[in-house]
């Protein structure tokens, strides 16, 4: 059983550089509504080009569709990684898809950095948000309001801390667009009852406030080359 | 900076229809390892071939290397998924792999339904071992004892519980292979600090022994066709 192609339809974006736990948890969460029509939505990757795309570990993924395919998604989830989601931030294609998919998308998430693209492309600005601990500072120049939660919602904006956030932003989300029984069968489905060996963060392995300064002056030059983006983040214009 | 060719390989094993969470979830714990040549090895993806695969999710993944191109490996980890997985356990090519690489290697490790694998090799033969909840009586049959716990080690074997398991799997096993601080700063660059958002499994939803022997009989079915497999999976023999 398979949804029709006229299903309400969310969309997980790649990009060439993500970090793919950013995509698959979540991803491995909602992908066997494709198998239940009654779940109401299908799940679709969707890049630029539908290509393998190199990520920040060996191995390559390849989504299944293009975004132009999927203009007008019912929800919208991006993916963060590292220096290569800081140049994502510089691409139009992608910011333009996200802000025409919000116009009337349900949803609209990210995990991790993923909140970055969304907050470049202007879709936080004044809203509630968080993203990976060490980037906060880049969210927060960027107009929104940084809370180190796992996820945080202000109206059809979702987004989750860093990388294996996603998985549960994902079960919240599902519980949203179906019920909490079908969440928590997803979580037994995907045997989701971490034991992190090591018990929770040591926070004292870091110190947040400068590695946020760090990523900020970091994604000041990486997007140093385009003079919006640089005034956005704040940077000063050599001159 | 990159590992040298030379450096200890560990090798993720990938084969059409995974579960992209049960791979991605460790691998997202080692992959940084190949760019800090203190760690002393590098990782992999190998599949039997170089091509973009299919998986349980609407994504493909693609392979760096081929498995024959890393025949002696330091460490092995086979990821799970459903049917596929289990046809898998069919594959002669994958088999006569793991059973070559558990030779020398210093760890062979599993998620998921990926110990069926190990076990039809025969490499768990009277060892502890786990695996997804539900296929608990085919890795029993197969001449394993399950335990019902987030990982299980019996000497160079490591196997892990259903899908998300591979996390706190991989941050043990890094921690074992370098030194607890190093994996407690790659859960920081993670950020896992899991926050189920229905708390833990409520395992009242399944009946374990029922879905136990569905699934072993699932398994007899999907390997009727090899006798050897479907006299070690207790098949009754018709005629």
């Amino acid at each position: 059983v398979q949804q029709p192609a006229s299903a309400k339809t969310i969309v997980f974006v790649l990009y060439p550089g993500l970090t793919p736990l950013d995509l698959i948890g979540p991803l491995q969460v909602f992908a066997p509504a494709n198998h239940f029509p009654e779940a109401g939505f299908r799940v679709v990757t969707a890049g630029e080009r539908i290509e393998p795309m190199e990520t920040d570990s060996p191995v390559r993924l390849t989504p299944e569709v293009r975004l132009a395919d999927v203009p007008v998604p019912y929800g919208v989830i991006v993916p963060g990684g590292g220096m290569p989601t800081i140049r994502t931030m510089g691409n139009p294609v992608i910011r333009d898809y996200l802000v025409e998919a919000a116009r009337s998308a349900e949803f609209v998430g990210s995990v991790c950095t993923g909140a970055l693209i969304l907050a470049v492309a202007g879709l936080l600005d004044g809203r509630k948000a968080t993203t990976h601990w060490a980037h906060y500072r880049t969210l927060e120049q960027l107009g929104a309001t940084y809370l180190r939660q796992r996820w945080v919602e202000d109206g059809k904006f979702i987004t989750a801390a860093g990388v294996s956030a996603g998985i549960d932003m994902a079960l919240h989300l599902l519980a949203r667009l179906t019920d909490e029984q079908t969440a928590k069968q997803m979580q037994l489905s995907i045997e989701y009852q971490p034991e992190p060996p090591f018990g929770p963060i040591d926070w004292s392995l870091v110190d947040q406030a400068q590695s946020g300064e760090a990523r900020l002056q970091q994604a000041r030059e990486i997007l140093s080359t385009d003079p919006e983006l640089s005034r956005r983040l704040g940077a000063s214009i050599p001159g």
